[in-house]
């Protein structure tokens, strides 16, 4: 099988230009079929208050009303979505810029409403992912970059996190594609110690991950991450790597500095 | 050779949510390969104005400034066009939202500056419009919808004149396509009584163009409309239709509504 790579770049890297544009230097040196995954950034809610529009939170979660499904469909749809396009296409990269919406690439629906109501926030719903329609572009040499919205079928644009919107499609991809799915965040991986940024993990299995949990070595943050990961490798995803931005391309190796996943 | 239907539906639609979705609904039943082109509306200044960005204009032209491309690209590339990809795919038609950025499929350059420096406006490089990756949407059943941005491979976003967008997409394609270019505007057509709307000329060749300039019969806004038409003829386009957005479905047929600009 042919390799993909599924990157997913956060939202702290959107947020400083510098790092962006360094970023997408080296996403533009990855050789082969790749899709890149972005976060919002802290822009969105900049832009939100200079309209007027109040960020909401419920027991500290972000409500996504009406006011604010447009500034993030407009900001990370359109703003965000585009600076990347752009700077990837000047650097010779023919990406193609969507959201779910776009082709019914990522079919969603409105989160259901338990004890808090998120409003327009996305589930992904992964077993309908059109893997024909992600072919089509990925073998024509197109580099789709993914914002992180969905939508519902109904007409109404839903917010909807990027890990999950990565590790969705590297699930809905793996049974044509041998798939990296690649979250570069702030560290060079996971780390064996917190307050030492070397102390990178290279590899966890599943045997290696019991251990770490046991020995509650790791950081109670990352543990949702490497959860994720596992359900995506069980799900058919090949490898996953959790590495900094700035490693991007030695974590599109064979030999990685970030931590790599796998079964 | 396959019909095509390059449709292009201006601001003013935009701008009204009944009429826009009146329009959207009659696009949806369009049989075919079709591409639908946007303009921007009154929004971008609306949400400009809010953000503190105010709009420049020199001798009654508007200027884009590097705050105005940032606000246009978020409004049309982001708000607008998904929008209308939403709602078109509630509709059952698969949408994909795109500028001249992604998949760089609409390759401009900045315009140069003469006697004026409009900014961030873009000039179509039509000769460079990858026919190729136009088949590969359109073959595989998608519909793009083209919000009015290009860019000009150096990393920068260009406001781009609409009509330009469907002209040129229009010729590029017509050697593939059996193309009718169709605008959609405020009037059932080009009228031969500009006091009265149904007064339209339900055909005009180059002949009967000749005698309608020189008896003056035309009303002068809709003069480069036609010019731009016979433009578009001249380079390959089958027929060209400017009639009412309420008029979309019958003027996709044989027997039209609005004026069929043809050689």
């Amino acid at each position: 099988m042919e390799k993909l790579f599924v990157i997913k770049i956060g939202g702290n890297v959107i947020d400083d230009d510098a790092s962006l544009m360094n970023f997408l230097a080296d996403f533009s040196k990855v050789e082969g079929r790749k899709i890149l995954i972005h976060g919002g950034g802290k822009i969105a809610t900049r832009i939100g208050d200079k309209l007027g529009i109040q960020s909401n939170y419920v027991q500290g979660r972000r409500i996504t009303d009406g006011a604010t499904i447009d500034v993030v469909t407009m900001v990370y749809g359109g703003m965000v979505n585009k600076k990347i396009v752009a700077a990837l296409q000047s650097l010779g990269t023919n990406a193609l810029g969507l959201t779910g919406a776009d082709g019914n690439l990522i079919p969603a629906t409105k989160r259901p409403v338990k004890t808090i109501d998120y409003g327009w926030v996305g589930d992904i719903d992964s077993s309908a992912i059109p893997a024909d329609t992600w072919k089509l572009l990925l073998d024509h040499s197109l580099v789709p970059v993914v914002a992180p919205l969905t939508h519902d079928g109904k007409k109404n644009m839903l917010n909807t996190n990027a890990d999950t919107i990565a590790s969705s499609l590297a699930v809905a991809l793996s049974a044509h594609y041998d798939v990296r799915l690649i979250y570069c965040f702030e560290k060079k991986g996971v780390l064996s110690d917190v307050y030492d940024d070397n102390s990178v993990i290279t590899v966890i299995n599943r045997e290696k991950y019991a251990v770490l949990l046991e020995q509650n070595r790791l950081f109670e943050g990352i543990i949702p991450k490497i959860d994720n990961a596992f359900d995506a490798i069980g799900s058919g995803v090949h490898e996953v790597l959790i590495g900094h931005a700035a490693d991007l391309l030695e974590n599109t190796r064979e030999s990685t500095k970030g931590t790599l996943i796998i079964n």
